[in-house]
């Protein structure tokens, strides 16, 4: 037994420890959109800083603009060994809506499913379940070898869900501290249970929320109707030009850089058998949305969308009221793919509402985030280490795959910072992130710590 | 001194505790619309029955298959007296948006103003206090003459306010004992303070909510964004082309039965002077909406619309959440106009929907209300008779005017019950109905309270 297979035995004998860390994490409803929850994210991330603490790491909570961020470090074995930086995000995204929730979101609850247990809880996968996969890596080497194979350095941050806009700026601050030989994440997902995967690009994002108002005061529809103008038939008016027939972005500027993928990596995502079919079956679709005449993986991973998460406006209480209301609002994303200007976006969106609404429509704009579409580094001994790794864990190769969905930070860590990332992520397209009853399959976790186990010995030479 | 000087004089005696009656109905929160405020609805009729028992009427609550409806009789003097029957209700609209209101909604406070004192409440004006006034002239009546000058029979409902869905079966089925000669309604306006009006028009009414559902749950718009049907961005699609660039409403078969004013009713209403700018100024607003190409009162009492009342669907919290949600809603008012078939409006409605959603999308509808526009006789005895109570009142000739709003029950009583409907209102444009801070000018519901004891005056003989 070589110094990984023992460290990978020691997992698993303690895996009923590093379980109940991981739920006990969950319990902490650190929603970071939300500012009564601010306490809450504060003592996510000194639950997590205690953590990295008893494992040997020098660990602190730093502050930010916004919620804290948590950065430790750890010598490892001196001598050659590589100096890798662990990224994840204790935040969580809002549970609403609550009601749709089969299991209090803050209560985790394990319960059987078709693949064993699983364990759901907002937050179960995304992200805390997969930094809890590392630091159970981290125990098992330190419990085991007495260190860590590499020298590795963490940084956990609280804001991932509402764009990274404070945590940025934190990492340039920081940039001598953090600057390792590569960046190691767990925030997306496998191909499914049986398959590894390591996402080599992902979608950027403009997130901003546009309110239209009209008249100084909400009005009888029956007094004013011909006459006052009425905000929510003007937003919608404006927002449902958003797409043209072929689902065509209308935003001016908006596919300025936007690149067809490459031959190559069409027929290597051809040769991933994706079954759309069957991807929408699973949520109750038939018919796919977004452009016309693109390929359903290059939809989701290589093409931009625009896509509104909320409207709201007038009365939205039981019955009937008769209310021209004097404002409405919306919220509305853009995931980006690389090439396009995530702040040209923004701009974009401005003039395109500005465009279509009446004269005496007062528009009002947040930016809640920009950040752009990336393409991973596939070639470096990093990602090669993470291959063999999970080729090890489970027995097949890991394919390479797009994300759909955005790190914001991962940006500023590749060109402020310098460093390639490898997105090494466990996560399967059922897990209901960002919805009700978000849930991780326990073998996943279970598979996803010993394949960061893995990593590190081969990084570490153990 | 006449029998109907005398009445005034003591109407005059008596005016603070009449108004402390007013405002101790307003106490109630008896908003239809809201389940939870059921027995708010059932208070507010047991205090109005039990004041017209007070009056010497035998008063009784009804059932209906909503809120109950209040129905009282007073013999009146005897002989050849006409009978009148006064309609009005004591329900309200939602106090929503309540924090917007500067007094609270259900503790009606008087206010220094320019005409004088005025009331602020839910309910001050619409319609607890235009049937407070005519209360105010039964009290003077009976406590000065001894009976009222005419029989009078009352029916005061709860479902004004949501479509009088239930009201009007009730009215059907009692139509034996609701008939009379004429019926006298207090729910409209004045032209201004200084000028009485008389509301020879209605618009009618069909209020929709549809629901437009796609995937079974809430999705990560990352992970599904390019390919799940985003039902927020569907229905603002839809909802979008409700009008065409002329303001023209899209709704197939919407404009059948619609007729253009006359020449002598637009000639009418062009001598009446109204001011559009000053009109929309008072509401921060400078530019009509509505059709182009007619005018403003043509606009607001001839010409039917298509306002959303209410949108709402996925994240509407602070910040972010990058959610594709699986519904979305949104109510939808048409102010409808004389020829118009509301549940035609209602078909077309639904039909004009159903073609401009995708395939995958699933649309429910609930109808909440379905009445037509109407045109009130002008030239009855009861009309004349209302018509000379205002001048006297008011030193000047009563207007007649249209009423863009809509009562849905005068249909019923117009149709059912074969009487003519005399509309007169005190209500003035900025009384803010169905918005925060309603109220009600203290000078309007005087002299409102003194024309309604000189109309039964005059219909009495007296």
């Amino acid at each position: 037994m070589n110094k990984t297979e023992q460290v990978l035995a020691h997992l698993d004998a303690g895996f009923p420890a590093a379980q109940a860390r991981w739920m006990d994490w969950l319990r902490i409803p650190s929603i970071s959109a939300q500012p009564a929850h601010a306490p809450d994210c504060r003592r996510a991330a000194e639950h997590v800083r205690a953590e990295l603490e008893s494992l040997g790491f020098t660990a602190t909570l730093r502050e930010t603009a916004g919620h804290p961020a948590v950065v430790a470090h750890h010598p490892g074995p001196g001598g050659n060994a590589p100096h890798l930086l662990y990224y994840g995000h204790y935040d969580v995204q809002p549970a609403d809506p609550v009601e749709l929730w089969t299991h209090p979101p803050f209560e985790p609850t394990e319960v059987d499913g078709p693949h064993g247990k699983r364990v759901y809880a907002r937050g179960a996968v995304d992200d805390k379940g997969q930094v809890s996969m590392w630091l159970t890596a981290f125990r098992a080497w330190v419990e085991q070898a007495g260190t860590l194979p590499c020298r590795v350095s963490v940084v956990i941050e609280g804001e991932e869900e509402t764009g990274s806009v404070n945590f940025k700026p934190f990492v340039v601050a920081n940039r001598d501290e953090l600057r390792a030989d590569a960046c190691i994440i767990s925030d997306t997902g496998m191909w499914d249970i049986d398959t590894p995967a390591i996402s080599a690009s992902l979608r950027g994002m403009t997130y901003m929320e546009v309110t239209l108002k009209a008249a100084s005061r909400d009005l009888h529809s029956g007094m004013y109707g011909g006459s006052a103008l009425n905000p929510i038939n003007a937003l919608t008016r404006a927002l449902g030009q958003l797409k043209d027939d072929q689902g065509r972005i209308q935003v001016p500027g908006f596919y300025d850089g936007v690149q067809d993928i490459a031959a190559g990596k069409a027929n290597q995502w051809a040769s991933l058998g994706f079954d759309e079919s069957r991807y929408l079956g699973d949520i109750g679709l038939s018919v796919p949305s977004g452009e016309a005449g693109r390929g359903p993986l290059e939809r989701l991973w290589a093409r931009p969308t625009a896509d509104i998460c909320g409207i709201w406006g007038g009365y939205t209480g039981p019955g009937t009221k008769t209310v021209i209301a004097a404002e409405a609002s919306a919220k509305v994303s853009f995931r980006l793919v690389p090439g396009q200007d995530p702040d040209a976006v923004a701009e974009g969106f401005k003039a395109f509402m500005a465009a279509r609404v009446p004269a005496d429509a007062k528009l009002e704009f947040t930016l809640f985030g920009a950040s752009p579409g990336l393409e991973m580094a596939t070639d470096s001994p990093f990602m090669r280490a993470a291959q063999a790794a999970l080729a090890e864990e489970y027995g097949k190769p890991a394919v390479l795959i797009g994300c759909g969905g955005s790190i914001p930070v991962v940006d500023t860590i590749r060109n402020e910072l310098g460093m390639d990332c490898v997105l090494m992520g466990f996560g399967l397209d059922d897990d209901q992130v960002h919805s009700p009853n978000e849930k991780f399959e326990v073998r996943c976790f279970h598979q996803g710590a010993r394949s960061h186990a893995r990593l590190l010995g081969k990084l570490g030479g153990g």
